[in-house]
């Protein structure tokens, strides 16, 4: 099943998605059984980010070759870092580029693990289990900030920043699938999805040996490679057996009304 | 005006805290109005943290003399990272320090602005205006954790490191105050809550350049000085003028039922 959250008359309506409609639900499905209550066509949906999570989870370093460019050190173990709500926004949505963000402005294609129940001191299976399903982020960073400041604030958390859906899938077998980056259509990058140094369970289950997940907390599970994208550009993040996370890339003051 | 979250049968309720009962109301008083529905005893009440965050921002350096304890340079612009909402916990309720967590175990006395509106590109009167009330925090921190990982994702953000409470007061002058950390009954530190290298709105100014704060965003701002608690301590943090955040200490498997 996928599902996804569209916008309905400015207001946030979770949906079931099909081939031509979107079915509108009555509440969440993570954790809930809601009732059809409407239908709109899927090819004039608006797209929300699918949840809005009460932790915004996200794994760093975390594919070889990625490590390796980078010139860092493979992790011996699974830590965790964190992203903001604020900068969530949904297929199909602008990514607005700031002013004053020089240097190199960038995508990192990732898979995402939505959270659909409470999760404590979990055993690997518990935490295969406890995934509700599994959606796409691009992890947009601003490099020259990222560098120059002690956190992530603005070079990755200004708003527009982090893109995600366009709908949670919870049948697909996330780990055995391909992502790719296009830009205007060109393929930039393109890797194993689950060719991870630690994979989602790995993490999950050292996570929980310290504190407790909730159901629609998001797990980013770091990207192998990035590409540069600019104003004018379109970037498409496709996990095959999920879908494609596309967005324009905007220059702050040139944004569509 | 105090605000307050309580749990009523297992829910959490909003509540106006009065000298000897608190009003339980319909709603968010954040942006709203809402009306009483039923009052409980303020000295039985069951004190949740004052508000769930969106996003939960938390100021690291920000008062002279912990800078120069701490050897670091004073910054020279603000800066903002992250905390998590699972490690919240309410006033009276215990921190549970992990046994895995070995070396000093820290509090952090802090000042909380929480946000009561939408706020982007903000003036300094409108970030002024823009706060609905102050709470305390308690920023609880395990020292080894945080020297060896990555992330602060366990050192500061295990499940209960993060006290706040008792409630939002609207009325009080914030920065005139003084704040006072306590162990056992014994003042372990007492500072100027003012005395910050950045003061909130500062702090508000430079970030809403970049992102988009929402009502019920919480800032905190930081800590002057630190303490050491240990399993069976009581640690409190006093704000004249706000009140007394009170929460004792258990090692894990010790708390009570």
């Amino acid at each position: 099943m996928r599902y996804a959250r569209v916008s309905v008359g400015g207001r946030a309506v979770w949906g079931r998605v099909g081939e031509a409609t979107v079915e509108l639900l009555s509440g969440s499905p993570i954790g809930g059984e809601p009732d059809v209550i409407g239908t709109v066509e899927r090819a004039t949906a608006v797209w929300l980010p699918p949840v809005i999570p009460p932790v915004f989870y996200a794994v760093g370093l975390n594919y070889p070759r990625h490590i390796e460019h980078a010139g860092a050190a493979v992790p011996d173990r699974p830590e965790v870092g964190y992203r903001a709500n604020n900068a969530l926004t949904g297929h199909r949505t602008p990514i607005v580029k700031p002013r004053a963000a020089e240097g190199r402005f960038e995508a990192e294609p990732e898979l995402v693990a939505v959270i659909g129940r409470t999760l404590r001191h979990a055993t690997r299976e518990e935490a295969r289990t406890s995934v509700f399903g599994w959606t796409i982020g691009n992890d947009v960073s601003a490099r020259t900030w990222q560098h120059q400041d002690r956190t992530f604030w603005r070079s990755k958390n200004s708003d527009t920043f982090k893109p995600m859906g366009p709908w949670i899938d919870t049948d697909v077998d996330a780990l055995a699938q391909t992502t790719t980056l296009r830009v205007n259509g060109t393929v930039k990058a393109s890797f194993a999805t689950g060719d991870m140094v630690f994979d989602p369970y790995d993490y999950l289950v050292e996570m929980t040996r310290h504190l407790t997940l909730h159901p629609g907390d998001v797990l980013w599970m770091g990207a192998e490679a990035t590409c540069r994208i600019e104003p004018g550009d379109t970037v498409d993040v496709e996990i095959s057996g999920i879908g494609v996370l596309s967005n324009p890339v905007h220059l702050e003051g040139n944004e569509p009304a």
